[in-house]
């Protein structure tokens, strides 16, 4: 069993190829998402069809495997089975490797999840895409100028490398759309990046920190560093005593790890991750095994290995190695991480990269890192020519991606019945009058 | 003023390019869309993005159009204003096209929406998908062999040009996805066909019709004339006594013109559309037009233009054409309809077509519809280099597209507070229980 289609789950589910054991991987979606470049879906540059690919599709050759459509709420440890849908099945396993990962945490603030969105899934980038792109439709609405001025403001939480990448495509996608507009400049828009430590991207050297943050304000964005946010607000952040006018806030600042972690009975870190053992199993049941932004893995002294793709990547061939084993009788294998460098983009042409015995930033990085990217989605979507269709999407700043959907979802209380988002007046006709009068907001 | 970024909209704005007016365009959507294909995204074979353009890049070489992004709610055509957004906004005009389209149309059974979505926006064209691949996910993972066919029988309600186009794609697009599962054979996938009248494609020849019923069956659709359904259930359809299990039913039946027809106080048909004058404007009001699937335009003895694009492409015009000659005080053009053939295409490389004077069907038919939505695809994105996506996509069957988005949407009850769909449990926490029971279902 394997729970989970990311990085971790479906490196591990790949690496059983011709092992002789029956896989069943659990996701709750049914696409591995390449989550590196989903701030780019964010801001409009890349379709969510160019960094997915269905996760029965990556194993479709792969006859020892099957797949199934399901959230798996529970993990049994002692009974040996993983509930998926609250109880509606449960599946037995032998072994178990869990890659559920993590979700956004806000402080214990859980209003502003709905005020600021973060971005983990494509629905994620959905709704940041969609904000983005309304703000600039309620600005050219507008008639009051601090309106037009708060609109035109994006906030962005968080000063990791999501935060710095999607703070830094925000001008960069602006500009071009200068010309779409009558009443506004785009080129006015002002992106405040809000970071609670001392300093950005705090796990590259300082060096390459400071060269982001110039990089950004290069950019026209306004790095503010010992900035923790006191406040969310619909039309603004609070950041101590002073107040951001503000219309769209995105947050990148803080992650929980899956709710899956808790039903195992082992001790958690302070973000809900399963402290596993060297061989990334959980304590006291070696048929359990962990691995990517769910585990919390020691390195060296007291270092923890990087909640990153490749982390998640390289656990996930221990794991399934592991589980393979021991069902042969061997000794298990010791995670050790092998880091082949840090990225992160800064705006469309810059990057920086640590590779601990060089550091390189500026437009060489910025190759370097689409290099990488290339190299991995071209593995991730098997074809060149899904290629040449990114570059051209990434280069021309393809304006077929300023799809605004859902735009119901911008009212409060339209209410799901059976797959539908229904008005009021919908629920009322329907013969709903109790959920039309919650939609309606009086209940 | 122009009301509706469609094809008669947008038409229009685009015929005022070098006139001495003012246009503003106002949709609820930020996209035209390219209608004739939506039944492709619908099917998981072209991406939403292929197949629409932002409304404002279209026009923004315009410099005298500028775009809103709202609801038209209403025309009060004595003070000469369109209410946007039930009063947010009120916008004055010297002259309106109105060209609002038509939603689907239930014959009065609203509870029929929910378990039976059409095709009329990006929204439904995703939700269409949605089911569509869920179904199969859905009968992957049930043991029980009824279910598992209820799950993969499709049933189309409805036999003109879009049902038909999209029960001919479903077993095309269902065959391939069979390596991808490992329980179910997707080339059982069952699709039925239900048309209340005595022939599918009423608006083609006999001949025709009875053509493309002989090529869907060779596809394998079950095409049932004379059978009108009599109830739409959550696992089948009623058509008369006999009863069909189905887990998924999709609406290609009725439409109703928008609801701002109603406002404007002038005869509708019996779907709601305005019967205007021969020069497209509505009686007593000479500066209020009317176009697209909005409109009732008489033809020559008791037939009526055809609600496709066509139509609405030559109506914009020449309702733009009058807006300028009543400004200049010259008489107005009387609209008359120029018929370029109909076409429908069946599954992937079949179609029928009737030129009047001359039908054509099968492949040869097929290469006529590819060539004609290519040449209309290229001016409508503009470049050549984006043909060659669609081809791709086209061609291979492009797996990226299989994604389901929103899977939340799948469980009753799911709320929407401020443009995020929360869960019971994210309610309850962010302190909202009386929401938190109504999406939990006991509201």
């Amino acid at each position: 069993m394997i729970i989970g289609g990311g990085f971790g789950g479906l490196t591990a589910a790949r690496r059983f190829k011709s092992a002789p054991v029956d896989v069943t991987l659990v996701d709750r979606t049914n696409h591995h998402l390449f989550q590196p470049l989903l701030y780019q879906v964010a801001t409009a540059t890349l379709s969510p069809t160019d960094i997915m690919v269905p996760i029965r599709w990556g194993l479709r050759r792969q006859r020892n495997a099957e797949v199934i459509l399901g959230e798996a709420t529970a993990v049994d440890v002692n009974r040996h089975v993983v509930v998926v849908d609250h109880g509606r099945t449960e599946l037995p396993y032998d072994a178990v490797i869990i890659a559920t990962g993590a979700r956004h945490s806000y402080f214990g603030r859980p209003g502003w999840e709905v005020l600021a969105p973060g971005l983990k899934s494509i629905e994620d980038a959905l709704d940041v895409r969609n904000r983005f792109l309304l703000a600039f439709e309620e600005a050219e609405r507008t008639d009051d100028p601090a309106e037009r001025r708060a609109y035109q403001t994006f906030i962005v939480i968080g000063g990791g490398p999501t935060g710095v990448e999607l703070a830094g495509m925000l001008p960069e996608v602006a500009k071009p759309m200068r010309r779409d507009y009558r009443r506004i400049d785009t080129r006015d828009t002002r992106v405040v990046l809000l970071e609670g430590g001392p300093r950005i991207l705090p796990s590259f050297p300082e060096s390459l920190s400071a060269h982001a943050k110039r990089d950004l304000e290069k950019l026209g964005v306004e790095v503010r560093t010992n900035a923790r946010v006191t406040d969310v607000e619909p039309d603004g952040v609070r950041v101590g005593g002073e107040r951001i006018d503000a219309r769209t806030v995105f947050w990148a600042a803080g992650n929980a790890a899956s709710k899956l972690a808790k039903t195992l009975g082992v001790p958690l870190d302070e973000a809900g991750r399963v402290i596993v053992t060297p061989d990334l199993s959980i304590p006291g049941h070696p048929d359990v095994f962990v691995v990517g932004d769910l585990a919390r893995v020691s390195r060296d002294n007291d270092t923890t290995v990087p909640w990153v793709a490749q982390g998640a990547i390289q656990e996930g061939r221990v794991a399934a190695d592991n589980v393979l084993a021991r069902l042969a009788g061997r000794p298990t294998r010791l995670f050790a991480y092998f880091n082949k460098g840090d990225l992160a983009t800064i705006g469309r042409h810059r990057a920086i990269a640590d590779f601990g015995f060089v550091q390189v930033t500026g437009f060489l990085a910025w190759t370097l890192w689409l290099f990488i990217h290339i190299l991995y989605l071209v593995g991730f979507r098997n074809r060149i020519s899904v290629l040449v269709q990114w570059a051209y999407a990434y280069f021309t700043y393809q304006r077929g991606m300023r799809l605004i959907t859902n735009y119901a979802r911008q009212w409060e209380g339209t209410v799901a019945v059976g797959g539908k988002y229904l008005s009021p007046d919908a629920l009322e006709a329907m013969g709903k009058p109790a959920l039309a009068k919650v939609a309606a907001g009086s209940g």
